[in-house]
């Protein structure tokens, strides 16, 4: 029964984990591609869903990776996004516009893992509402390059927050990654921040850009990664640098639609 | 074990609907105003969602509306959206912000039950990658005045899609609603229909809105209903009158914030 | 030496009027349809512009429209749009994309009517600096249906603004034009109104919608009506009626694009 | 008679450039800060405007910058955004929103520098039409990071268009600016560009920006220059240096709001 530890929020944690990641694996090992997965078969998915023994015969290192990564709940329309952006026939408008969708769901979802407090307001015909409210002195930082895609996802949903920036790349003569550049909001240290990549591969980038956050203060449970695709491999690789920062994505499979940001800002 | 019957989409359907319409009326009969709903108390409700044995205490006329009824998954930001929207103290720039952010939502949702198929495409490093398609062939609705808030959501995440209206008003002398203005797209008759109105209060311009729809040779169950607030009252008549249309929701509650159209158009 | 007159703002006005006028009729009387303009040919147009003695031929009732009727400066970008907006192989998506940019530029200019203050600010390093600020009290107006195209353009530009609506139809019985729907912010009678109406082609329609907000109190000369594309039958119609009215349009041509609202909202 | 010569865009060019660049200074030499500028004044600027014998006194730095510097026509919309933007009491909120109106602003003019051609379309009741059609092979540049808050203003009216991005910043040993990325759309040298940056103090960040794209094989007339508010002596030193390229902007004067950037995306 392992919906029932399913949070209000609808997203996945915890025991039921390995279920969910199951249908974002959904199948296809013996299709065209090993790595490339089969994201159809919903009915077979859905019936997995309630009964999955041993999570659908993933390694271990999928199944361990704990509460801190969060997948949206999958349905069709979301399918639909990831489909359309792995299809290389698509047209760089159509991307783009099905990007942004994308984008805005995985940010309201980050949105919401940010701390709240009830409240009480007036209604027009001056009953009182209990409701609830968003606690202030939060950020957005976007890990260049991709990560600025999802920059205006922020704003449309977060008129007025602040958007700090962070540059990482492989040194030319040491190879290693090197921050080129970063420029955050003030008071970082006292903020939550929503670090913005859309394509989670190695997870190299990520754990050096949060390495930087850490540098100017910040604590690691005050960071939401916010992904679009996400690997198994490098989900792990961050969740094991930095156990309690929260990763949110639309998706955990091995291989992730790499050519993503250069897609969307037409450099490919 | 309610939520074993949770579809991918977590939508709540079926039996389980109750539960979820719990979260939705969250306690407070016994608060400042009788026919105001508290929506704090999350964590009691968190705790009712895995084991409410009747209902919670909900009358028959809220239990039965059946699986046509359909309520976004709460969420603490889509809390805080009805919250705000609810404040009479929200500024109208606020204001139309969160619901702008609240129509994308339910939008997205409604996008969601239109029907599709699956479909392989192939990814720019040449595997294939089986995803989903969604039929083409739909349009929006508005009911106006205050389905038209609606429309620009609805553009936002369906670019090209054709968009009719219909105005609905009482007669001055018969005191009967009566059609003032109907414009469809061609064919309507042959498409899925996305109406948009976005309180549900009595229902009586919604069921008018049908009807005019039916007599242009569509079928209810090719409706679905896009709403934001939504009372049992309205819900039930419609979907008695109704009962293949599909409505969605992101709460059903007696009081519904009626002042919502002429604070979002400024025509208080 | 007309452009002497010219005001700050470049809108043509006066004696100088004539001139753009031409630019709009530019030319193709003897081309394939004897009321569809050349918009080609800039070069001899811009020729032109510093020499027509007697405003290119034009009869009277083109050039005595007055200081009332402005017409965007036109430029390469415009003619683009209006050509796109024009050729019957424009998909729709394309079609509302450019609409909705013309719509911004004529709502830009449209807010440059209103009336402004010069004001004293403060700058960040603590200098003083003269610039002018727009007086509060403003609204839309939009006449339905085609006028609803523009609502969303004049919110990218006026964040919260208020906006009304006009639905104007012939009765049944008496073909006469009949108010079906009219919805106003509170006060019209003190705000300007930013009255909106893509396409001029007879003006019967805006007339009507003038005289219901003078109805409500307003004063003509307090209407700023926004249009896309003005025929000068209609400009001339809606002049003659309301001397005091501003009329603001991108092109006075004797042929609008009567399909717009149609092909704007997939209605055809 | 200078305003003989003004072309069909209105853009202020050539012999008549002094006049309006008069405009952007207008005036308050004696005012609160040297550096300041008055807007207001606009009766004394439109007087002037007709006649000026001498440039209004500018010195000969200003007055030879030719015509490859294009100012949009200014009007009092333009001119109230530029003094929300320097007004240090604005929110952000308020800030962000003006900024984008005053960039969309400068890049639909930007777009109409660009080449186009003349073409023939079908209307929808089978006249044909002359107009006018845009080539492709343009892309938009940001020069990092005040640049990147145009980007979204460009795609708003250029759906599909590639960015690239250039980072400019100064070595922490040598001083010397230093390109720290550059990621350019394919085929860069065979495109026209939009190389955009809101504030142009110096000109130096522009300046190995341009040469960053002369070293990838781009002509420097193929370069047009969007920026919202530009110094005489930043504009001078860019057109000294590459006469070719076009620089377009809202404003010269020799205070820019340098806290732009910062404003904008909340890292101050």
């Amino acid at each position: 029964m392992p919906c029932q530890n399913q949070p209000l929020n609808n997203l996945t944690t915890g025991q039921e984990h390995n279920l969910t990641k199951h249908v974002r694996f959904a199948a296809n090992r013996n299709s065209s591609g090993p790595e490339v997965p089969s994201a159809g078969a919903l009915d077979d998915v859905r019936k997995l869903c309630v009964n999955v023994p041993n999570g659908g015969g993933l390694g271990p290192e999928v199944l361990n990776l704990g509460p801190q990564l969060r997948l949206l709940p999958l349905n069709n329309q979301i399918l639909e996004l990831q489909t359309i952006i792995r299809d290389k026939s698509t047209s760089r408008g159509d991307f783009v516009f099905c990007a942004d969708r994308l984008i805005r769901l995985v940010v309201e979802e980050g949105l919401n893992q940010l701390p709240y407090s009830e409240c009480t307001v007036t209604t027009p015909t001056g009953h009182l509402y209990e409701g609830v409210k968003f606690e202030r002195g939060n950020c957005g930082v976007s890990i260049m390059r991709s990560g600025e895609a999802m920059e205006q996802g922020l704003r449309d949903c977060c008129r007025s927050i602040r958007i700090g920036k962070i540059l990482i790349q492989s040194d030319e003569e040491t190879q290693k990654a090197k921050v080129y550049y970063a420029k955050f909001p003030p008071d970082i240290s006292r903020r939550k921040v929503l670090l913005m990549y859309p394509i989670l591969s190695s997870g190299n980038t990520v754990i050096e850009a949060v390495k930087v956050l850490i540098e100017h203060g910040l604590q690691p449970k005050h960071i939401i990664l916010l992904s679009l695709f996400s690997t198994p491999h490098g989900s792990k690789a961050i969740l094991q640098e930095f156990p309690d920062i929260t990763l949110l994505s639309t998706e955990l499979h091995p291989v992730a639609p790499t050519h993503f940001g250069q897609k969307y800002f037409g450099t490919e």
